[in-house]
């Protein structure tokens, strides 16, 4: 059983959390991992699974928003023209997106051909951090395999911290890894969920703040020394779930508040960082017939978003939180150890 | 009776027209002129109602989509953000864009104080072009009543050519204008229109073709001169409306393809030119309630587009040369004779 | 002398601050204000001189991000396509944008008449945030005196609070207004500055946080009441000026850091709230030659960016607590008191 | 010997071409192919290399732009945040870009292990077209050695037509495939070269106009046959280089007008279409330092940009139609003959 934030009695915001307080509190949503950990490698492979059927035959809303672009996440082109989501949202490490974005691919192609739904172009979406300082990147260890079990093994009560694609991830100079959160929201007497899962790899120590305590700040007189490496290097990814009924442009405006979240923990969006945010709506899902035709959707309406933005802003902030404090220490390439924040504590 | 591009025998395209071949095909819009005529002054203001009733309290999908923004275009942060459109779109020159955008505020300030609709933030959507070449543009002749003239004369069949924001523009070195042209499409048995509506001012004579023919080319040699001013200066507003039930996202991929008439006459869109297209639609009009609420949207489905993107295109280019072939000859400042296209068909 | 933060003992991260701390460090710069304050009106404008010479003559380097688009700032589609500014920024009400735009125009208008510089064109820039709630906003107060009149009081050391732009404006429920401050930064030996000033109207009381106070919570509890109006209504709009030698491009990536300050403080980039980042360089001039030429410009490597955009989050966060104790506490149209922050510090 | 269409007696504009007329007049640039061609199979890869040394160590300036995104290129996020490319630029079919994306990054691992440069992050940037009519596509037939392979036959008069990345493509309905052209400009007295390079696959034929000649109509009425498959499907990514010394986003302002040259020859840019521009520059190579520093850099002035857009639009406009000319017929998978335009001409 892992100890998240609140277990420390850290409570991130005044908002209601889901039952699980995480991503998979959104029906349907399933996350899995393969970790890779060997001599020379700490790195992995997460999956995120929107729904349980066929999502090339069936569309989601989606979209994304990029805060900062120094990074190398496949799929936005199309996401962004066509607001929708045709296969699972993989994360992994940065010189493994192509063998990544190949694997969903071959994953789409046998459930389509299973499913005789004829298909001849997907769109598979990668997301991506930098974890070279604990894995040898350039040899890109995870391929189809790695991408089939973490789909197999994608379940509602997942791991966060250093596993999967969080494995050799590093956040605030501390370990980073996988983590979620969850927040819920009431429209017009009915419950939604809005869900958030990050792979953390940004953010320099001395600007790390926990609410109210300048922790970064501690940890560093503790170590009785200056900061070292103080630029925001890295990349944060932030995939966003939720069953709000809203359109691909209203889920945009919903993502963009992840980075009030990562920024309330001081987080700037360094130079070195690709801060991409990815979100989908379990809502509203796309069939995709050949003829024109018209049909008919469910949208909140504008004002209804307030809400959300609060959700998303906060589920994001407790998502790093819990991202760092599952994940425990772990040993750099060149033998510098990286603590857990859980030491912190 | 003006004499339009077809009735010289010109073609544009293989799609219907509307009754009209007029944006005023799509239900409920009107266009409304005031021209400025007088010693130094060629100008004036053209609004586009896209409908009858209060546009604050039931706002339209919108969207915009700037192909070369060299221009002073105002209103489009807030339609990117929200996807809407909550006053009438008034086409003026560059230098009346403040004046004509208070005037609209004004004008909308009235409408919703007779109706009871409490507004204290309004976003004026005015689109320009350069007449300076007719027009003594640092004057700013168009004030708040020639803006209430042109919403008061607001009808069906509105003239095109050089009068409102028309007056004084100047379109692939002949006369521009204001000019209009539709198209109609089916989806499973029902008709829809898609009208464009543009200010033309943009363009170099050498590179202007009409289907066949390359008539920049033949008017130079007519003229026996080289071709002086050879870039393609000054900008066009392409106005779109449409009954199509479509989300923002969707109606900003219709369009852009107003690119393609534009380019299809011969422009690269220059670089000193402006070129802007908005689009909305009157098809699920959007009341604002305070509390939040789930709603109900009609949506084409994407391939549905298809025809929306052929028809677009296709009124564009007809648009621009209804444009000009209504536009009459007229005098420059400095005394240079701009002609009219319809000289030379 | 007004108490700014710093006087309260708040130091905002760790970078050392211009010799005013105000955006006016950044050589040439001044900023001048006309405060609207009478029976119904708390209001004003603000302008922001970026140059003492002819801006249209000589255009700076510029950029705008649009954070949060429910806003009606004007001028920014030509700042994103030609990445330069050529006018001054003005700052003021939502409704009155139009008319100050219109001054604007007038005083290059004069400007470039008298330097007998050729002027058909020009992009005023304006933004605003909406002060209905002091000030009866329909009305228009500012016209073309207020804007000359702020120009003409133009200075380096000038005021904070409510006063220009910011006499009507709410900020975290407490009195907002004009704010400023500014950081430096050497590279290889050569010192650069880069400076913000905000016109604070955004923000939820519940929220609000001074590093590691949640000063929000306190106030709330001190008043011993549920937070009412718990939404995050409201805009700001933040313009960044540097002498940093940089493209466009690199401007934008810069001022996007504004958000990181504005979400240290709390704010989630509330939903009806017109999130908008102005930036300028008075590095690299633009002249305007009518023949093709080449041009040599300087321009830092994009590493250095990381120093550029930990100063700029630090300052937009001073930016706005300066705006907030700064002013005094005011009485809306409808007899509420809003308070100044300073009162709680 | 390929015929090209100027040797049928067809000339697209006025602006001179370079001496090859090919996007390798650009000094530097090479393009090689690979060619898949076998039961099932008509794919390859087609990689244009901008420059003979390490372009992770020395960066070029690069811009995209996406006219419609329903497409699956990779690369863009960093492309637009940091307008720089630091990989050559491979084409391939729409389920290969995750190969052909991991062998660019295997291609550069190698050099710059071999060149001493420290890399453990780099942006492959990789477009397709789906040659999915003649290519059983979900094979993903294209891997590392195809991909060396093009790299090392990189040369300066590469072929045009079916070959490469172009072997399987339909393009107006006729067959496509690779197709290159170039024009040069002057600024000051000095030459620089625009040239553009496709993949072409899209538009339909009923609508297909080479100048004066409706020749889609023509060759329709000699199949004596209604258009039967008459959407604009299909892709088309547009690669342009150039020697002239420009920002990032000069560039982009350029290779938008590849749009124009598209739209020229009757495409409106179909819904299924991804049209897609990539764009370098060869001047004011970008190395990157680790630590701060300025450097100085050329630039055009913005006037300059419009020689460099009529040259971009007629270079693409020539470039689709050498794609088509040069390209023999074809058979479907289907056994549907697929001819070439030069047996119209």
């Amino acid at each position: 059983m892992q100890k998240r934030i609140r277990t420390y009695g850290i409570t991130i915001g005044t908002r209601e959390t889901g039952k699980l307080n995480k991503i998979t509190d959104v029906p349907g949503v399933t996350v899995g991992h393969c970790t890779v950990r060997g001599e020379g490698h700490r790195t992995g492979v997460t999956v995120i699974l929107p729904c349980e059927d066929n999502m090339f035959r069936s569309k989601l809303v989606a979209a994304s928003f990029v805060m900062n672009g120094f990074g190398k996440t496949t799929g936005l082109v199309q996401v962004d023209e066509l607001g929708s989501l045709e296969t699972p949202i993989a994360l992994t490490n940065t010189l493994n997106v192509g063998l990544v974005s190949d694997a969903l691919i071959e994953y789409m192609t046998e459930m389509c051909e299973r499913d005789r739904v004829p298909m001849r172009s997907i769109n598979p979406v990668v997301g991506e951090c930098n974890d070279a300082g604990m894995n040898r990147i350039t040899e890109r260890v995870i391929h189809k395999e790695q991408v089939m079990q973490a789909i197999r093994l994608g379940c509602v009560d997942f791991d966060e911290g250093n596993v999967g694609a969080g494995t050799g991830t590093i956040c605030h100079d501390l370990k980073g890894g996988i983590g979620s959160a969850s927040r819920v929201m009431d429209i017009a007497g009915k419950r939604y969920t809005i869900g958030v899962l990050v792979q953390s790899n940004h953010g320099c120590l001395s600007r790390l703040q926990i609410g109210q305590r300048m922790i970064g700040q501690e940890i560093l007189r503790k170590r009785a020394m200056e900061a070292q490496q103080e630029c925001d290097l890295g990349s944060i990814i932030m995939v966003v779930g939720t069953d709000l009924p809203v359109s691909d442009r209203q889920l945009k405006r919903i993502i963009k508040r992840c980075s009030a979240g990562l920024a309330h923990l001081g987080s700037y969006f360094g130079h070195g960082s690709g801060d991409i945010m990815i979100g989908f709506s379990t809502a509203n899902r796309i069939s995709s017939p050949s003829m024109p035709c018209i049909r008919s959707v469910q949208m909140v309406n504008e004002s209804a978003l307030e809400d959300a933005f609060e959700c998303t802003a906060e589920a994001t902030e407790e998502a790093v939180l819990n991202s760092m404090v599952c994940a425990e220490a772990d040993v750099c390439l060149d033998g510098t150890v990286v603590e857990s924040l859980s030491k912190y504590l």
